[in-house]
């Protein structure tokens, strides 16, 4: 039995019951789970602790017990901007759990292109025995733009595939483990030798459509965007007429300006588009529920949070 | 110019002339190229340094002169086990070339099934945003059957995805760099606890037909085999029967028993199957074309040449 049983609620559309029960298993009983704004609604008074994923923010003037927010996800720029979050709470997100899936999962589609699996598969259909030669990553030019904990997994994973690495970043953080290091007011030049962009931007003030039609022009016409970060950092009509025009080869989108992608959104029909429904770093019980176990050691110990996000910079 | 010029003869069906260009812009003025069996059958008097992939053997009877035999490939298994090839000459193979983009057509399969690429194209088709939970390489266990530099390069992109590692081989050699070393007489210990099992392994007679159906089913039924050694290694009636039973997840093969695999062959239309035209080691003339005229020079300079093939283990 636990010394101190502060209120928690889990929020999130589709996983709440389990993170609960992962919290209840610990021996924390003072908590309550919700998956619609009506239940939540139901149980927010009192609250202390709130564990959420796309809370409906709006509800938080039902309260003003919440001590501490903990996002499930690693972006945040939702609660940071909104009016309804008090500066008075703690806000955290998860850090250090993504790098390894978005890293794989960005791997996964360089080398479908560059092994052209789609071809190969229609050949198979065929019964066509046509070998051709597979582009390799080794010696291409990678280009991450963020270098947090999901920047250095990719730095990682690139360096074994001998990959030329250009990094991109506010901090500097990491520098040293890319070959060139670019600041975000060298965006043109940082892209143009590139052969693969990625993207692992926060949204923020500063990065809002920061991908633009010049840098998506100032980019090889045969590189590669794949965006992991948040679909706000790519001005998204500028990207559907760069790549109509023919410049770029491909694009992997997991984020979009607005999600779900709309039935309407070109995106979804153009060739050399892969749309993915934002599950690269897909928060799960197993991935995330762990972080916040410890976290809520450190809440009750008053200890300092990790993964606190400075309201200034946005994450 | 040179001092002295070898009569050089290369023999490839595809790209003989362009191997035959890249000799002469080096000085060697005694080259020849053929793509037939007739053509060859014209030149080869006299040869005395063979540079060839799939030679109509038989020709060799043709000419005694030949003192050196550089394959283009990997895999001697045709020049070692001919009665034509005399055992005077010596017979090169390509070593050190075929490991990076081996390994990138492997981890391309890999988490091309992970990540589910081909339901992801399929649910873009119908503009359908259903996220799931990508399955990951990092934690699961890998075995490569083969540990010599193709398997080596495999060990370095095991470990930045942090799989486990076991490895079979015959020498032993790299057995420091896996997790677990087994030795050819523990087959079914090897395969028990793979996730993942890539055969890298040469065609000789104690490889030939080594993974059988008992090694098969010693798998576990969720495990995905790759071949990217040599056909030959796997009884491939054997995988077409475990593989109907439901037994393995799936398998890539680039490699096969008869090659061009037959129309007949249930593979092709086999669901997780992937027939590939035996690609992930293409030989081009910038990938080995270096390696032979390297070789060339120490011949002339009558110093050891690389890759020298041991007729006794067959590789």
């Amino acid at each position: 039995m636990k010394t101190r049983q502060p209120k928690i609620v889990v929020y999130s559309p589709n996983q709440a019951k389990d993170y609960e029960n992962m919290i209840r298993k610990q021996g924390y009983t003072n908590v309550f789970s919700a998956s619609s704004p009506a239940e939540v609604k139901e149980i927010i008074a009192d609250t202390e602790i709130l564990l959420c994923w796309k809370f409906p923010l709006h509800l938080l003037s039902e309260t003003d017990s919440i001590k501490w927010i903990q996002s499930l996800g690693a972006g945040v720029d939702d609660l940071v901007s909104s009016p309804h979050v008090s500066k008075q709470s703690q806000l955290t997100r998860i850090v250090d759990q993504f790098g390894v899936p978005i890293a794989e999962y960005v791997f996964s589609y360089f080398l479908h292109f560059n092994q052209r699996i789609t071809a190969i598969q229609s050949a198979q259909k065929e019964k066509k025995w046509a070998p051709f030669e597979p582009e390799l990553l080794s010696g291409k030019t990678i280009g991450i733009a963020g270098l947090g904990s999901i920047g250095g997994e990719m730095i990682r994973k690139a360096r074994a595939f001998d990959m030329k690495i250009h990094g991109l970043s506010v901090s500097g953080k990491q520098a040293q483990f890319v070959d060139k290091h670019f600041h975000p007011d060298e965006w043109r030049e940082f892209v143009k030798e590139l052969d693969y962009l990625v993207l692992v931007l926060p949204f923020t003030e500063n990065t809002y459509h920061v991908v633009n039609r010049d840098i998506l022009l100032a980019m090889k016409p045969s590189a590669y965007l794949v965006n992991v970060g948040r679909g706000q950092v790519v001005a998204e009509d500028d990207l559907i007429d760069v790549l109509k025009s023919g410049h770029l080869r491909g694009a992997v989108l997991d984020v979009f300006e607005h999600e779900p992608l709309s039935e309407e959104s070109p995106l979804w029909e153009m060739p050399n588009v892969y749309v993915t429904p934002h599950l690269s770093g897909i928060s799960t019980p197993s991935r995330v529920g762990h972080f916040f176990l410890e976290n809520l050691k450190r809440y009750i110990n008053e200890e300092e949070l990790a993964g606190i996000v400075d309201r200034n910079s946005g994450y």
